[in-house]
């Protein structure tokens, strides 16, 4: 009797697997690491790499259109800019990193996709929390195009909120590296879920607008178009509004946004490479203007569509 | 000829492999990640987890010394407070979370271990980017326990620099919600060893002393003891040295900490689970009082550790 207790008191020890039987699902796609492609499900990132435990990593996403790469030399100008910040290096040059993205596209079958390219800090072969001495690890993906605005969405315009979190600021974190820093953004997003919105936009230190979950801002007030200029990252998205207004003769210019002039504008828009130009049309329940999308936006947005078949702006991707 | 130009231009595409071969080592341990024990090797997140891509995850670290964990309970209170704030969810409540714990380091033989519990955003099955559809990711760890500082640095003092850089500040992250934002911390500890310091001091909004990367600081000028209030991890060896210092009868306040008062004071150690109260002796290349660990800091390092076999701190590994 007593050693039936002692039996369940000191419950026999489980045993250790040797492999990790995953049950999740992952979407359909290919992976670059450690010098093989593989599918989603082997994309992974060890719990003891600096680039997870301390989000110690930069990396820039670019997307595929009908086959064609748009704007790649932004993208790697940004990922290899973050990467000399950090004071990381790859075993790849540009044409070897170009190389890797190419190949993930294609063995991917996608013909549009997001494409991901990533470093981590790694980890120490001798488990040192110097991370000096760690070895920085590579990766890049290709998976399913993904949009931050469904298809109705982009039609009648995102119903956004704004929340008072307060962006990451510069003093802490350099934008321009881009990073997986996101706990401000995810944080709004939920306020914005509380109060029925389907996005969030979040503040800078000032209290003006900053950016939201992976988007910059736009607003057009009398034909003018205004974007944030501090705290927020280069987006290439942004960028390339910006050079469509040049190129179309539109007054743009990156300044502090306050948040009556974003409630006050005739249109607002939202950028990201993963959706491009995005209309909004609603703020905390209130309609931007008559609630329709606005002229340019719409111009800008088919103009942004246009340029990715043109070969200034776009690069058809190697496929078999 | 032409052909044969082709084919060099056009590369054959590289397979696709099934499985990763993962080239790295890794420290001796065993994790428990979706129902299994693990060896460290297969302790991996998915690239796509949320958890990655947006650092969004919470955890905390606990420590076992001499076959004991240390304050096991206030681990477990901030860890499942930090779920709660990031609304998170895991399939285990606080024993089932414990017997987990107790699990790894048993399996792990670690008389001496570092031990983390995670959760991460996780992903959504159908590959949405709305965290609310993601499956949280519960995993946890043991391996060996490591320090900030070496033996040698724990005997004659650690050498400080203090960095511009800010501490992400609470508008935008809660530092109560244990988290993985550390490109603050480990750019500041970049600028430290450019400065031939061994670690890194960083600063709040206000420019006043925040704290390095793991770690909380304290001062003591004239007997008493002051340590950073706002805009810092409520750190659990903190809290012990708070503790401490009350059963001791020793003032000590969690106020303002100026970088001259850091630079003035009589003695300065910093805290952390990764090696408990560790003295400091040089900030930025100057000796801090005549440069020798002093005497509060001794004697809150000895008490420290004697607790460590105190039941009212501490709890047996359940081993077999």
């Amino acid at each position: 009797m007593s050693q039936t207790m002692a039996r369940h008191d000191a419950k026999p020890l489980p045993t250790v697997s040797d492999r990790h039987v995953d049950p999740h699902s992952y979407p359909d796609g290919v992976a670059f690491l450690d010098g093989q492609y593989l599918p989603m499900s082997q994309a992974k990132v060890s719990v003891l790499d600096w680039g997870f435990l301390h989000s110690d990593a930069t990396y820039d996403t670019v997307h595929v259109w009908n086959g064609r790469f748009f704007r790649l030399d932004l993208h790697l100008d940004r990922f290899f800019g973050g990467l000399e910040k950090l004071r990381m290096t790859i075993p790849f040059d540009r044409e070897g990193v170009i190389e890797i993205l190419h190949n993930c596209v294609a063995l991917s079958g996608h013909r549009s996709a997001y494409v991901e390219m990533l470093c981590t800090r790694g980890a120490s072969p001798t488990f040192s929390r110097d991370p000096r001495q760690a070895v920085n690890r590579f990766m890049a993906f290709a998976v399913p195009f993904g949009s931050v605005a469904n298809a109705e969405q982009l039609q009648r315009g995102l119903h956004v909120a704004i929340s008072d979190k307060v962006r990451i600021p510069p003093a802490s974190i350099d934008p321009a590296i881009k990073n997986y820093h996101w706990l401000d953004l995810v944080r709004g997003l939920y306020d914005a879920y509380d109060r029925g919105a389907e996005t969030a936009v979040i503040l800078d230190f000032n209290g003006n607008v900053a950016e939201g979950p992976g988007f910059n801002v736009f607003c057009v007030k009398d034909s003018k178009l205004s974007t944030p200029a501090i705290g927020v990252l280069p987006g290439i998205t942004r960028r390339t509004v910006l050079d469509l207004c040049a190129e179309q003769g539109l007054a743009a210019v990156a300044t502090d946004v306050s948040v009556a002039a974003l409630r006050e504008a005739d249109e607002v828009f939202i950028t990201s490479t993963a959706g491009g130009i995005m209309p909004v049309t609603e703020i905390d329940g209130d309609r931007i203007a008559n609630g329709k999308v606005g002229p340019i936006t719409s111009r800008l947005m088919a103009l942004y569509w246009q340029k990715h078949d043109d070969p200034a702006w776009s690069s058809p991707v190697q496929y078999p």
